[in-house]
């Protein structure tokens, strides 16, 4: 390729705000970041939303036509046979077919998993995909990446050495972590607690010289910064994310209803305004992105379906730092065993051979 | 019982910070609740603390001697049996022998159950206890109560089941929902959402009518006050309550940080101070005493072991209204078909038989 721009297809049709607010983050990326957008989608809906900003045309965005959805209600597999030209299917062969090298999707999450697993197939050596969600910890600028939040339930003890590989590579590569501490989400510190899966888990990751596992990790230290990486089973993933996304949101409804109490409380609430956004920025989901699809051969990125402008924004950095840091390369190197965690050697090399 | 007061057998030796913080709160109990305390412990240990108090002998609150204590690191069984004269062990049998109507122990917690097991029993129909958390929601209050949170991990669907019979006895009596309403936690709203437990559990669930079971709980409702009862396996329960303790600590540290910063906001912090303090009683864990053992014969109460002074108030409390809405006596005759959660006719009309 000529430039090195990122070239990134978005799913313009999945979301509860599809089109408008996806185009809105998507236009913003071209202006702010290094990449090309495909955007996918239907021509008649995406290009009023095009002219709002002056022009149907844009230097660093292509529309990429598509036909259908797949709705929320659709069994996954049912609509993605059905709908061959929906926007999701479109955006997975824009990758599968080398004309982008990353996907963003905020739509039906089943639907974006299967038709990556369809187009794309899995990396070698990885039974089970994983969406791995990158949540804030205690400590600023340190962020954990948590897998599986919910591609698969009932994960069996080998699953979850394969989440602590990806996510290991990951952790270095992308969110830059040069000794990532790798953890197994559980309910005690000794490896004789917990269900069955967890019990066998522990023993795999700590045989698995590729793994830097340092132990057990409690409900308390999702957000202690002790780990730069927690491997679970996508049902607790699951719940933990959902239950984060809304204890912030509670906690700036219980700030924006005591703050202002009484005469002071008022005029105090007034001086902390700037303050008050800085907490609402650590807090806030929305400054997050989106959860990677780990495991599939590709880069995709899974947005929560309320995805607004800045989430769509965020989710599309998100897979630019993947695809500038050659997450698929790096993981092909490592799960054939050909890449060490401790050593660089591999991939700085040799190009990119995706 | 010529007197109304509860009498309640606390384990004064159970916790990080026994028996100092444990007899604090112990002996503010006896001052602003209806309550006579046993306090089970090491007398060597307790008077001194009690000396502090103005005097060794107290109106409301008796020594009752035990030997030793199960340490955080012994197996559970092992230590309660080696130790057949630990607090834990005493305590308990203070309320198998009828001493007292209920026991809370800021110990070991796993010792706790096994020892409520072996010396109380488990209710008729309930094969396994779980361990109920009571967690403030969105909705001033209001709160939630989810079970179990570490009892028992890989639940059974019937485990669940009994779970939401319980947990509908507790939200009605205790909690004093007319109408309480329970939920399964899951990661969807559809019935087919979820592991192989959860799907066979929403049946179980839906089908039996002594449970106004209203459908899946996602993470996010957890707080938001839709549902009164929610059941869960141990695993996923234990890691929620860990990551919501924690989060409430990890936001009054980002408020204690960002709020203060700069001239405005060092002067909009003080004047907010009342209002602060609000909030961190709104989001502060300590706030909501301990978890209350479902399933066993006789009222216990599980405290966190970090518990200090007014975490075994709140527990104590917590005790003391269970006995007065005889808990246990309601759990007998809901478990054995003779109650209906829409009428109040059986237990009222009968004296409780425990």
């Amino acid at each position: 390729m000529g430039s090195t721009r990122a070239k990134i297809a978005v799913d313009a049709m999945g979301g509860d705000h599809a089109p408008g607010e996806i185009i809105n983050g998507a236009i913003r990326a071209t202006e702010e970041l290094d990449v090309d957008i495909l955007l996918v989608g239907d021509p008649e809906q995406i290009n009023p939303h095009l002219e709002r900003f002056g022009s149907s045309t844009h230097a660093h965005l292509e529309v990429v036509p598509s036909e259908g959805v797949i709705e929320m209600t659709e069994e996954p597999m049912v609509g993605l046979k059905r709908k061959r030209k929906a926007s999701i299917n479109v955006a997975m062969d824009m990758v599968k077919t080398e004309r982008a090298e990353a996907v963003v999707s905020a739509g039906h999450s089943g639907a974006g998993m299967a038709a990556a697993l369809l187009r794309l197939g899995r990396l070698k050596g990885i039974e089970r995909p994983a969406i791995g969600a990158i949540f804030p910890t205690q400590i600023p600028n340190k962020s954990v990446i948590i897998l599986d939040v919910g591609a698969i339930v009932d994960c069996r003890a080998k699953h979850l050495e394969q989440f602590g590989l990806m996510g290991t590579v990951y952790s270095k590569y992308v969110l830059g972590n040069n000794d990532p501490k790798v953890g197994l989400l559980n309910i005690g510190e000794e490896s004789s607690k917990g269900n069955e899966a967890a019990i066998r888990a522990y023993q795999l990751l700590e045989a698995n010289a590729q793994i830097p596992f340092i132990g057990n990790a409690e409900g308390r230290d999702v957000l202690s910064g002790n780990f730069d990486v927690i491997v679970c089973d996508g049902f607790v993933g699951n719940v933990v994310l959902k239950f984060a996304e809304a204890v912030g949101e509670v906690l700036l409804d219980i700030l924006k209803e005591e703050l202002p109490q009484g005469l002071n409380g008022q005029l105090g609430t007034a001086l902390l305004k700037p303050n008050l956004k800085r907490i609402k920025q650590r807090v806030d989901h929305a400054e997050h992105g989106g959860g990677l699809l780990l495991g599939v051969d590709g880069i995709c990125i899974i947005s929560h379906g309320s995805s607004q402008a800045p989430s769509v924004y965020n989710a599309i950095r998100l897979a630019k730092d993947a695809v500038d840091e050659q997450v698929i390369t790096r993981l092909r190197s490592f799960m054939a065993g050909k890449m060490d965690i401790h050593s660089d050697s591999t991939v700085s090399s040799q190009p990119p051979q995706g």
